[in-house]
C-alpha cells in the first residue's frame, strides 16, 4: 500500500515560547514520481502523492485527450515487479488498437516554422485540448448559500491535509452540496485527474449537473480539465487566471473564484449562481 | 509590453449583504503559455505570467541540467514577429557548439525496458538533476528571528498580489533579511525559475550564503532548482512534500517549513537556523 504521509524528524522553533528549539516528529505529504506508460512507452511523469494511482493515470489521458471513454483503455495496472521498493510508481496503460498513438515527442505538438509569427498561436494550440461535452447547455444551477459552504466540507473531508498541512484538494459535489469524492494531491493537477479518473472509471462522464471545487487557484489547466469532463462549474477557493476567465467563457462554463463565505466572486456564467 | 494581470467584469456576492450581487471589474492574473525554443525546437511550454520571460528561459534551462552557466547560451530573445499579438510568447534560444543538445523525447530519457523492476527507479532519475554546487560546506547561518520576519517582507514586495491576490512569489534574500530579487507567477515553479535565471545572468552563481523564500509550499522540485543554483537555504510559508525533506538532506540544504511568525519547522540541516 502506498504511503499518503511519512514521518520525519523535525526541530520545531517557536520564537514566543522559551527553552530553545524542540525535536519531535513531523507528518510530511508524500511525493513521489508517477510514470505513466502507454504501449510500454512512457508519457509522462507527473509527481505525486501515491494512491489512486489508476484513477491518475484515467483522469489524465482523458483531460489530455489520449482517450475519449473508459473504452478506449483495456486494461490500466500498476506494474507487479517485486524486486524494488519503486515499482508502484509506473501505471502501464494498453489501449485499444482504434485508438491513437499519443505523440511523445514534444516538438511534433509544434508547427516547425522558422517563423515567429505563428508560434504564439502553436503555444496555445499545444496546450489546448477539445472537449466532447457541451458544457454551456448544461442547466446546472446551485444557490450561492450552497456553494459558500463548501470549502469548509472539503476541508472537513482532507484526512491527509489534517496530519500534514500539505496536500491540494479536489472534491466533487451536486448541486444540493453533497460531497460525491474527494482526492487530495501534492499536485492539483493531480488531485482533479484523479477525480476525473475515478468517475470514468465508474461510467459517470460527462458529469453534467455536478460542480467542481479545488482548494487552491484556478488555472487555465484546471479549467480545462474540467471542460474535459464536462463540468459546468468550477469553484476555487482562491485567485483565477486570465486564461482560465477566458477559456471558462469559451466552454460557457462557470468560474467562481474566491470562495470564501460569506463572499465569492463569478467570473463567466453568473447565472447558475443564484442569489 | 507583457501584461501582468488584465481587468475582467465580475459578479461580486456577499451574502451577509443586502442587495444582492454587485457587478464589477476585477484584476487577475496573467497566465499565458511561454513556449522556450532551443536550436528553433521547441523544447518546453510553460504556463506562466508573462515578464522576465529571459530570466525565466535561463533558469529553466540551468535548472533543468541543460546549461551549466551563462556562457553556454550565446543569444536568448522573445521572438521579435509583428504578424500576431502572441510572438512574446516564444523565448528562442541558441546555445553554444560545445552544449548537448537537450533531450525533446521523453521516452528518451528511460531506460526503455519491458522490465517494470527497473521503472520506479527510471522514474526517479528521469526528474532528478545532478547540481554542480557543494551546499553542504556553505557556511551560512540565519538567526531564526531574521527567518521569521521574511514573510511579510515578501508578501509586502509583491506588486501584482496586491492587485489578483493570486500570484506565487520567490524571494531571495541575504542572511541579514535583506531582498535581493522578488519574482512573481502564477507558477511556483516558474517564479524560481526567474530568479535563478536573474542570477544566472547577472553572473552571481552559485548563490552562496544566500536563502531563498517560496510563498507557497516547498515540493521536491522547487528543492531541486534550490540546489541547481547552489542556494543552501530554502524556506516556504507552507508545508514541503516527503520528497523535498529527502532531496534536501542528500544536498545537505536547510529545509524551513510553516515559516510563519513565530513559529518555523526545520527539517534538514538545522544548524544553519541559530535562536
Amino acid at each position: 500500500m502506498a504511503r499518503t504521509s511519512t514521518r520525519r524528524p523535525v526541530v520545531k522553533i517557536n520564537l514566543d515560547v522559551a527553552g530553545g528549539p524542540r525535536r519531535g516528529p513531523d507528518e510530511l505529504a508524500a511525493e513521489e514520481p508517477l510514470e505513466i506508460r502507454v504501449r510500454k512507452r512512457p508519457l509522462a511523469v507527473t509527481m505525486r502523492t501515491p494512491g489512486q494511482d489508476i484513477d491518475l493515470a484515467m483522469g489524465f489521458l482523458l483531460t489530455e485527450g489520449i482517450i475519449g471513454s473508459a473504452d478506449d483503455v483495456v486494461t490500466a495496472q500498476l506494474c507487479a515487479g517485486t524486486d524494488t521498493p519503486n515499482t508502484y510508481n509506473v501505471v502501464d496503460v494498453v489501449l485499444g488498437p482504434d485508438v491513437p498513438a499519443p505523440i511523445t515527442d514534444l516538438s511534433r505538438n509544434f508547427y516547425t516554422t522558422s517563423s515567429c509569427g505563428v508560434c504564439g498561436k502553436a503555444s496555445i494550440d499545444a496546450v489546448r485540448t477539445r472537449s466532447r461535452f457541451d458544457v454551456a447547455a448544461d442547466t446546472l444551477t446551485v444557490p450561492a448559500r450552497t456553494l459558500a459552504a463548501l470549502p469548509d466540507r472539503l476541508r472537513a473531508a482532507q484526512r491527509t491535509f489534517d496530519r500534514t498541512g500539505g496536500l491540494h484538494a479536489a472534491g466533487l459535489f451536486t448541486p444540493e452540496g453533497a460531497l460525491v469524492v474527494l482526492r487530495e494531491d501534492v499536485g492539483r493537477h493531480n488531485a482533479v485527474d484523479k477525480v476525473i479518473g475515478w468517475a470514468l472509471r465508474e461510467g459517470r462522464l460527462p458529469l453534467a449537473g455536478h460542480l467542481l471545487l479545488v482548494s487552491g487557484r484556478a488555472s487555465f489547466e484546471l479549467t480545462q480539465k474540467a471542460w474535459m469532463a464536462g463540468i459546468p462549474l468550477l469553484a476555487a477557493v482562491s485567485a483565477p487566471s486570465t486564461l482560465a476567465a477566458e477559456l471558462a467563457d469559451e466552454a460557457g462554463m462557470t468560474l467562481v473564484g474566491f470562495l470564501r463565505a460569506p463572499t465569492m466572486n463569478v467570473y463567466t456564467a453568473a447565472h447558475r449562481v443564484t442569489v
